[in-house]
């Protein structure tokens, strides 16, 4: 390698960009989702780029491991996970409310996950590199594109019309607690983006009502792969009462019960194949899993959180020898993700599901050109060297001013569901 | 991709060299031993190369397969698999005589890997395509050297003097049958290859001289790792009753006993680690191993049957997943697949094994330059582009010219073996 090569400079910019009022297990959305850009520049002055959690344990992590990427090529990624390894110790775990409640939903969060997370975080701007330096995409890179476009799922929210402080202007998406306002906005983000498939984030209204709103979701996209995703909010009984009732329409059943223990209680009662990003998010908890004779059937993977590109299509491999299939989760996220998600999944055989993503919950956009375009719920892989995106400059620097003027350091969905019911305690499983 | 980089011509060229007796649980070896060489050329002329398998299946299969990179980017990995299986079905599965007796010696010889022996055979070539139009070493292309120097180990054999037909003049190694003479074996090739691992090819002779062959190893090199390797050709009580004998010495003991219940009823009573090339050879073996406990501890991969380079790094995350160790098997080969192992292994931090290789057996070579040359029983990954290795033209027409004499087709060590002893049937396990 010529050291012009050689990486000198890391950039961690914290972004906050607007996201809804959305309902889930652990609380309700805040009004403002953060994120970090890293920006890896070499010797010559080429700079790879990515996009991961932008909270401050995960700022610390990244500050603290960026040293690590002095002098490294950008094709040394295995020594950089030995140095990251190196410098960022997990902190002892807690169990302060905090953690206990909101890392299920968001297995991100997690402190396990750090070490991964930082992995992820600088693998994906070393690989952007890569492929600028070797004129190939980044989809290239990881064994080229299975699939010349990406399918991604329409992923429903409960919501409320707009957040208890008013921070700006309502969202154009309106509430969504019944049924019929469950459709309409399905139709919406459907007839915007073509999705063919409809996930519905649950485990926030009362069971029934869910389950109602599902079978309107079936009788109105008749033939549409349907998803349901409590988040673990509901005991095994209620996880096996529900799944009664929606019988003969989803396509998979996801995390309705808490812990392996539970998910493995309703596999053994139930025909629908269960999805999981919750109780297998690494490696051991996969061992688990195929230890358990896998009753969980479909992993949700993140390379954000699974520690990369390479990471996930090594975690593809797990699932083919044990028959599993694999789709991705998502958190709230901007096109760097995104774009990073498609090369990935592109390059997967085995990913057939459409993935998830929180994408049309966003109306910000850090990537120059603005909004990524579906076509018919998928996303074209970019055919640009490395991930083919770059950063509008002038939007990195709002972002970062949203970021910080919005005063929040860390996700706190329960938080911020006390503001609207203060006896709100998100002890799950509620239902 | 530029046109220009399109794959315009597959040219597979059949060798043979020169392989001394070296006996086995099935024969003994034949006097010349077979390969293919691989080259694959781009519209711009750049050449990738590789080495693979030589018998007449494998050269049938790789000219079956070799349309499926017409017009491919040396990037298409995934597409040159999917094309590739849908051109090469397997063969029904037969259970002659050679099949039942060569292939639990010689896993890549089993129908059933035939798809993954071509993707394997195809991936590499292409990868060093990859590598000369990135200018980045195939290590690189992997994730970059968690080393940057590959350790192998003396791999020991009994022999006899010279082949029986006497094509050629004896090798310079002499008789190997007692424990002097494989201290001397061992003796020499450390003192000319630095190695500091042996392994001993076992289920030759009677187990108490191979034991005794490996008490006299541990007695003339202290300290020194031992690995013994019947090939399955020890039934579960004779695999007992030598592990004890052999207490303390042995770093692993290398499939003793037949099928996978055989290696699961030695690991019962056995505290020494059980490695195999024989019972863990594909994806599906991994996951019945898995499935029974893991009985196999160590599992000794290929990356020419396991389907590839890439392939071998996704089975080292199903390694680390289920706490098993990785190292490495060989069959007589030359420098490329020697190259290969080497940017492979490179790139795998659980791989601290050394690994095996039968390169010491082999006198003649096809990369320009010669012999390659090992510092302390180590080889440094190459740093020029792709494998870093180039042919030798001049020696690969005198090599096929071997093979278009030699008048073999097909390994058959159980028919050469036959010719010194026609009573000699290769049932198994023998002892």
């Amino acid at each position: 390698m010529s050291t012009s090569h050689a990486i000198r400079h890391v950039r961690i910019t914290p972004i906050a960009f607007r996201d809804p009022p959305l309902l889930n297990a652990a609380g309700i959305h805040e009004p403002w989702a953060l994120r970090s850009i890293i920006e890896i520049e070499t010797a010559a002055g080429l700079v790879g780029i990515n996009e991961s959690y932008g909270d401050l344990p995960m700022l610390e992590a990244l500050a603290k491991a960026a040293p690590a990427l002095q002098g490294l090529s950008p094709w040394s990624l295995n020594e950089m996970e030995a140095r990251v390894r190196a410098l960022v110790t997990p902190p002892k775990q807690t169990t302060s409310e905090f953690l206990t409640q909101q890392v299920s939903l968001a297995p991100g969060t997690h402190v396990s996950k750090t070490v991964a997370k930082v992995i992820s975080a600088f693998e994906v701007a070393m690989m952007d590199l890569q492929g600028q330096m070797a004129n190939a995409p980044v989809v290239d890179l990881l064994g080229g594109a299975a699939r010349d476009r990406v399918p991604y799922s329409a992923y429903l929210f409960y919501k409320y019309a707009e957040h208890i402080e008013k921070p700006y202007a309502p969202d154009a998406w309106g509430e969504a607690l019944k049924p019929e306002q469950l459709v309409a906005q399905a139709r919406r983000m459907i007839d915007q983006y073509g999705f063919q498939s409809i996930k519905l984030k649950a485990g926030a209204l009362p069971p029934e009502q869910e389950a109602a709103g599902i079978l309107a979701l079936a009788q109105a996209f008749p033939g549409t792969p349907l998803r349901i995703d409590p988040n673990g909010n509901w005991t095994v009984e209620t996880s096996l009462k529900i799944v009664q009732q929606l019988h003969g329409v989803l396509e998979y059943y996801e995390d309705p019960a808490p812990r392996l223990d539970g998910m493995a209680a309703v596999a053994r009662e139930c025909d629908v194949p269960l999805a999981t990003n919750m109780v297998v998010t690494d490696f051991a908890e996969f061992r688990r899993n195929a230890d358990m004779g896998c009753p969980v059937k479909i992993v949700l993977s993140d390379h954000h959180y699974w520690g990369g590109l390479r990471a996930t299509q090594q975690l593809s491999m797990l699932c083919r020898t044990f028959d599993l299939g694999l789709s991705m989760h998502s958190n709230s996220h901007l096109g760097i993700s995104l774009v990073a998600m498609t090369h990935l999944c592109a390059s997967v055989p085995l990913l057939t599901y459409a993935c998830d993503t929180h994408y049309p919950w966003q109306d910000e956009e850090i990537v120059t050109g603005g909004r990524l375009k579906f076509e018919n719920g998928s996303l074209r892989v970019p055919t640009g060297p490395g991930l083919g995106v770059t950063i509008d400059r002038e939007a990195l620097a709002r972002l970062h001013d949203n970021y910080l003027r919005c005063g929040i350091r860390n996700r706190d969905d329960l938080g911020q569901m006390k503001k609207y019911d203060p006896a709100f305690t998100g002890v799950q499983p509620r239902f």
